[in-house]
């Protein structure tokens, strides 16, 4: 019987010593998107220095805090935000209630197709544009419609459902930094009650590891029952500089890693930067024409312009979509790469 | 070799075994400082509905959202806010750089001892009196001046550090919740910069968890280094109808357990109780003047009325402090039930 105990306790030593080692031994196939080369290898350097114990860079698992922007950086954004266009089938939906619409802008150029026109407004047409969708309801319907739109809307070129559109390599990275005890949060100027719809089945992080820009929402009953209803009136825009704002007010915490694609998420990236210990900053470059869209300097939507100076003077890593993506896209129908772990609730 | 695999596996079953029930073993002994009795048995009762697999109330881990106010629920709140006291404290150690406030109130009072009479000019009064404390400085230097606050200040009747006054019941509690997989958020009306500062320390809860009421945070650069500047403005109150708010914001899920202590905390515990599933609400009433301090209907702190009313109406967990809990404070010098597992991330 002795024997026997010893022997089961080697094998409990082995069978935990596989555990632990398994993400070590993974990790040189747990990127199979990314192209080997130096953008490939600056992430798995920075990760295995801030995970390997007694190494001068190590970091204790609780600080091991790494932000994602959403749009243009985990998920595609032209022609359009795709919220934008939420909120255009929200209209072209809600327009028989609205008779008015027909002659009123913004709203007369999107129902006669002309988004280009409406949004010709500029910043008050576009609130305009997205109140309809928005607010005036509770958060749980607010839910189901963006629910609702997920699961049908396909996307004006690829005619992928917008959960279909996001990106494979990036995927994969969320998936790798988790595995190596990274704790990983949205930081996104997109609204927050959007996108914790899909962020946990899509991209395996829970709603309140997302941080976005939110909207006025008050506590109130109707029909004895208590509700909270969203307003269109705006409480936080998570772009820019606020950025680094909305990682203090919700993650409370300063990031060793972020990851972007845009001057709005230059902020983000020059807080991590500057942090104490050291840092992973890396930029998101949409230059492949063929298999995405290629823009930067002087786009309209998801413009990077300071952002990549400012990459090129500190040695931020820039990931070419052309050269350092395999794949662009996860196969249809989408494999995620993480498993859900549960419905959102209501 | 066959033999001693199999054996191994066994071997290996039965540790794993034993992990998993190690939770419920415990669960008999974890709650030592709760007197035998209803109210401790409906929390077991509760707990164990929503953690046993095939139960009509089984809850998946994912959705295992407890919310815990803090001032007069964890830690005690008289015979002021324990923050308040902090800005107190803060304007007599800031008040040779302040001659002014010799013969300005509500300051000169403060100065002179009459906390009373500064705080007769009502909220004006109270918001003048919370800003030297709290905006003009670095979020970085906010979180330093609090600490050493925490290490030094002791409380004006028992003396203990304010981290010493915290309810050892709750510690269990909140140490209960998450060995059956719940995740613990704080909801407080308190600042979230400042609970932030010992909350992981103190309660295991990390800074992300902390909902709380902040004020306008900006990002500035000083010295060629970002930083994030306290500014006076108030960006989100967390406390009566603002607390499903900050929930929804947040913590972006519905809570199915709710811990207050007073009216502040209603509408959190509605919120609670009205959701789809089983939830637990329960009440913290300081009955106890001879361990603690013993207020209800009538105070000006920690006022519990309406809630007391609901919580009979609807069947709330009522926590008498006197007779449910054996014990009030955990033993000086303290030993929290949470092993911190980090410190606060600068």
């Amino acid at each position: 019987m002795r024997t026997t105990l010893r022997q089961g306790f080697y094998v409990v030593t082995i069978f935990c010593g596989l555990i632990l080692t398994s993400n070590i031994a993974r990790a040189a196939d747990s990127l199979p998107s990314w192209a080997e080369g130096k953008t490939k290898q600056s992430i798995m350097d920075f990760v295995a220095a801030v995970t390997t114990q007694g190494s001068p860079n190590f970091v204790p698992v609780t600080d091991r805090i790494a932000v994602f922007d959403n749009d243009g950086t985990l998920w595609a954004e032209q022609p359009l935000y795709f919220q934008f266009i939420f909120a255009i089938d929200r209209i072209k939906a809600l327009a028989p209630q609205h008779p008015e619409w027909k002659t009123q802008e913004p709203f007369a150029s999107v129902l006669k197709g002309d988004v280009k026109s409406a949004l010709a407004g500029g910043e008050p047409a576009i609130v305009q544009l997205l109140a309809p969708a928005q607010s005036g309801m509770t958060t749980d319907e607010f839910e189901q419609t963006v629910r609702d739109w997920l699961a049908t809307a396909r996307h004006p070129t690829t005619k992928r459902l917008y959960t279909e559109m996001v990106y494979q390599p990036m995927l994969e990275l969320l998936a790798y930094m988790r595995a190596n005890g990274f704790k990983t949060f949205i930081v996104s100027g997109g609204g927050a009650d959007f996108m914790r719809v899909f962020t946990e089945r899509v991209y395996g992080i829970p709603p309140e590891q997302v941080v976005g820009s939110t909207g006025k929402v008050s506590f109130e009953w109707r029909d004895g029952k208590p509700v909270l209803m969203k307003l269109s009136a705006i409480q936080f825009v998570d772009d820019g500089p606020g950025k680094p704002v909305g990682i203090h007010q919700f993650i409370a915490q300063r990031p060793i890693a972020a990851f972007g694609n845009s001057d709005g998420d230059l902020e983000m990236l020059q807080w991590t930067f500057t942090g104490p210990g050291k840092s992973f900053c890396l930029y998101v470059h949409h230059d492949d024409a063929v298999r995405e869209w290629a823009y930067d300097r002087n786009s309209s939507i998801g413009r990077l312009d300071k952002g990549l100076d400012q990459a090129a003077a500190h040695g931020w890593t820039v990931v070419s979509m052309k050269n350092d993506w395999k794949t662009i896209f996860p196969e249809v129908p989408a494999t995620p790469a993480v498993t859900p772990q549960s419905s959102i609730p209501k």
